[in-house]
């Protein structure tokens, strides 16, 4: 394992000052492998997009060399994982032109950073910034395949439009598109539709430059979960995915992981009971969890986060039912007839996020565990699962 | 101005990469002088809580002095305030018997840090810690006056139980109680009934461990909308409040503040457009703007956020309506006839938040400018709200 900081050796779950976030380092990995062997065999690269993991420790883990494609939310992302010697990345947000320079100068240190784009305005300004500079930026143009969020429609005539005003400089790459839409999926065949669409989408758009003349050498897609049900990856280069590598519970509503295989979760403690409300408090609020309510518009609503003991294991009917800053109420939920634990003052507990984005965003770093380790030696102290690292998070933009 | 960082000179609101957090010190003063003053006129300390701006520099603004009470919310602004040499700190979360060490060890380095619990199980916890360590902590009973979240009530039989316990050390010092559920309140009819349940609710509990012969030197209660709504505070010694500083949209929700009032903001870019879906594409997500919703339940739902432009002036009819990590997507609100107005790429934007604590929270530093200041010379380059400081904020726990 690469280890940026190695806590105090002997610190475990059960004693390190909670909330913290902790990672079962078995799990990630199997997740990572998961869907890395599935693309393999189907013969498309994965750019893994580590917005969601926003740590150069996890990304030595997830990415097969320094040169291996990624993506990244933020430009404080890509200088951190460049000056980490990572040197492939996609800065896949739609570009503010006053940004620009600091494009240039990663470009200068040698990293192919390549970014995004959706209008006419900010191609001028592109072209313009690297006419200046004397450098060249490589663009991909965002192409929308279900009216989720930004970009352009496959036929639309501003694709060319776009396409030609690059052309001079040869910036063009490719295309890039997202199915956000697949978020709001929970069967296998609507999320093996908005698969295809999202491929079909992403080729059409390639296909009409190509038409129309232009070099289209880069047609990017990907969601986590249109990445785990796609069937064909025809005419595709790249696959986009982040959360995967952690999971959460919106994706296991989505029914793309088991709640076994969610990787991330906040330790905390119970620190007070109102038997009267039927309600036990803890340590860990939505500083610690977000507020994040991603589960919320699914069959099955998890409130602010999933009960689990410390082993990991959910306590049935356990959710965080409400949070406050510094403080969870859980309850059990309402269509559950469980009963509500005894878990003294002091019990540690495990919560699995809605959103291990939005929660992992909450925290300084991760506390780094193997859960495999402990199993296999549940008669030891490692039953208390040690923590083997500490990996920093990269904040801010 | 106390100033830890100085950021470039020439920094500007329409220069700095977005997205950041732009703190108004004009409005934060005038929001601070408005509570001081109603509280100082009615005889009561303020205690002002420190969770909203989690930072030194803040606190050095807020506070009159090192020894003035301040409230925090985890163990981590104790000691980042402790260092920095104000000594008068009440942790207020329900202790973690785990964390009396570090009480403890503020405690040894002359911090007055009193704790709070409303179990006999914490009570006896601190009170062998305190008998192992030879040091005494403090303690404040927590009141539950509303059902909002823990605590326990004035009549409780538990309250002189608890008292108990503590009296062999006199660790006793008072009683705490919060009203939660003003947060719920939108007239200031039920704002002002709130309040003086809170105050009757804590003092009722004060007199009991009074008249059963305890000491009770303290009476703390408070929340921001009942502090500026109590029109008496008889037996309370002091009040705590701690978004008033920089109020949010759900304080003007709540009729504590004016959308005027706000402090603080996300500074953003225009990115992109979708005149197909009414949509105008800026740079601040869920990771800017926080995941939190404390609007939707109000009269008026201001999405994630109301959209001004950079000198603060809402523009009407428009707010955030759509986020994920690092994209907004701006819309009319669906009960206005506003058109979508003409927002270039690159357009500045300000977007108020709906909760100042959790927008906050999303930051590593606040920028610090003065409107006053800039108003006053409109004609000149401070119209473009020079950037006098940078305020780091403390993190993690």
């Amino acid at each position: 394992m690469v280890n940026s900081q190695i806590t105090v050796p002997s610190a475990t779950l059960a004693d390190i000052d909670t909330p913290f976030l902790a990672l079962d380092i078995d799990k990630m990995d199997r997740n990572v492998a998961r869907l890395s062997t599935k693309l393999a065999a189907m013969g498309a690269a994965i750019r893994p997009h580590l917005k969601t993991v926003k740590s150069i420790d996890a990304s030595n883990r997830i990415l097969a060399s320094k040169s291996a494609p990624a993506t990244v939310s933020t430009l404080k992302e890509a200088e951190e994982l460049a000056a980490a010697g990572f040197s492939n990345l996609l800065y896949a947000v739609g570009i503010d032109p006053i940004k620009l320079p600091r494009v240039i100068a990663l470009r200068r240190q040698g990293i192919d950073i390549a970014i995004l784009l959706d209008s006419e305005f900010q191609a001028h300004a592109v072209v313009k910034a690297c006419t200046e500079a004397s450098t060249d930026i490589p663009v991909l143009i965002e192409i929308d395949c279900d009216g989720h969020r930004g970009g352009i429609l496959a036929d639309a005539p501003k694709l060319l439009q776009i396409a030609a005003i690059l052309e001079p400089r040869q910036l063009l790459r490719g295309v890039l598109n997202h199915a956000g839409e697949s978020y709001s999926c929970d069967n296998a065949e609507d999320l093996i539709a908005c698969a295809e669409n999202e491929r079909a989408t992403a080729v059409a758009a390639a296909n009409n430059l190509i038409n129309a003349g232009f070099d289209c050498a880069v047609v990017s897609i990907g969601s986590s979960p249109t990445a785990h049900f796609s069937e064909n990856l025809s005419g595709v280069t790249e696959v986009r995915a982040g959360v995967y590598v952690f999971f959460d519970l919106v994706m296991a509503g989505i029914g793309v992981c088991q709640i076994e295989d969610i990787a991330l979760s906040v330790v905390t403690t119970v620190i007070g009971h109102r038997e009267d409300k039927g309600w036990i408090m803890i340590d860990a609020g939505w500083m610690a969890l977000s507020r994040d309510r991603g589960t919320a518009r699914q069959k099955v609503d998890q409130g602010y986060g999933l009960v689990c003991d410390l082993a990991g294991v959910p306590i049935p009917g356990l959710i965080v039912a409400q949070v406050s800053q510094e403080h969870g109420q859980i309850a059990v939920r309402a269509d559950s007839d469980a009963p509500l634990p005894q878990l003294p003052i002091g019990t540690r507990l495990r919560i699995l996020p809605n959103h291990a984005c939005a929660t992992g965003a909450q925290h300084q770093q991760y506390h780094v565990f193997s859960s495999q380790q402990s199993e296999a030696r549940a008669d030891s102290q490692l039953q208390q699962f040690t923590v083997s690292a500490v990996w920093p998070r990269i904040k801010g933009w």
